[in-house]
């Protein structure tokens, strides 16, 4: 795994888990926000809305694959990693992995676009932002 | 049951549901919101938000008994009764109930307080809900 | 739209909303499974895990573009639509639009594994819900 | 705070805000369960369930007042204290504080009942588990 990897540990609650026994789908995007808001947070911004108010930041779109479920008190770690970083956007490469023996259990791209909040149109990534993520 | 009861269906999905194969405990929470919120509407408000801008209503206290679980797939009624109203508060009684047999499943009363937005100080209730509510 | 497709209301309730006044991202793939969930139903199916005990489906890979937000109070038409019926998979083309104009909000497809529930393995559709989806 | 007080650290994600701006009411559900659980293992217990498999532990009830609002960012520490150890039940008394300055936020009981998982009745706590909460 590369150095700049962000990893974040999460461990499944009762909360994360519907009546299969399992992660319910939709909660492994919970985890990756997460994940993405403590990667952000660890470059020194508390997080993306305090950079500059008049923007917004929305996932544009996202792509994932579920090779495996996660239980029950299981502990998670789940990685962030920029693997683009445009002018009005970032992708993120992220995976759910088991904490103990590294396996991938979710992985997929997330594309977070920054948006004017009055009018919803792209608009330039904050320098401070796009700074620290170079 | 009084005539004046308000019901709301609700069908269990398996977002709802937990590992243990019934609903998780936190979610007749929302249950009994979407019955609180479709009552109000009943009544010919929107939502509570829109009846005066410089108001906000908060959940100032809950008090529940789980009586039996509900499980995947099942067909819900969730009532909602204006058990008192203060002059700054509402305290709703509420059931969640099987829709076919009406046994209870979850009961107690909800009390919703009425603030002013930016003092969160508790304020009267705008007068056309009062009237409403009478 | 096609006269086949099957469309499912959802309401925005204000627990499917973040602080950023909007459905929050992870929430759509609930409404969206409602849909599927309420689409097999259509077809004469109480749910799929009832179909054939030995086997499970579980989501194996969703690709969602976010168009534009949906917001509280909103009510919504999620759409789910056979986009192809494999040996061991069913994919899903989702849409989730505005009620009253039909604005697109959210669309992709979800593709949906079936699987043996000891092995895991992809196993076959059941007899009756391939029938029932030719 | 007596020293025997179990506390859990949690931080808000946006995931566990609405629309108001804070966190959803239902939530807090989700992070006292984390702080019981942490609790449990803390004794040496995985997780309750694990204790004795012919058992379930479920809540039977609560009674939660909401003293003021936690909002996105804030970092929570939740504690969950034994208050009454029955014959077939516990009884946590538990507060979601902020994690500075130790506001209470919402504090409150959480009745936790343990049943025999085929006939849902009442039964007598696992001896390990008495034990060790004594």
């Amino acid at each position: 795994m590369p150095s700049h990897s962000f990893q974040w540990p999460v461990r499944v609650y009762i909360e994360d888990t519907d009546a299969g026994g399992i992660v319910y789908y939709a909660n492994y995007l919970r985890f990756m926000e997460r994940a993405r808001t403590e990667f952000i947070r660890s470059l020194g911004f508390p997080r993306l809305e305090t950079i500059d108010p008049s923007v917004l930041f929305v996932v544009h779109s996202l792509n994932l694959t579920y090779h495996r479920p996660a239980r029950l008190d299981q502990e998670l770690v789940v990685s962030a990693d920029m693997a683009k970083l445009g002018r009005t956007y970032m992708v993120f490469n992220q995976k759910v992995m088991d904490g103990k023996h590294g396996d991938v259990l979710v992985s997929g791209e997330v594309m977070v676009a920054c948006i004017n909040q009055a009018s919803f149109k792209p608009v330039r990534l904050p320098v401070p932002l796009n700074e620290a993520l170079r």
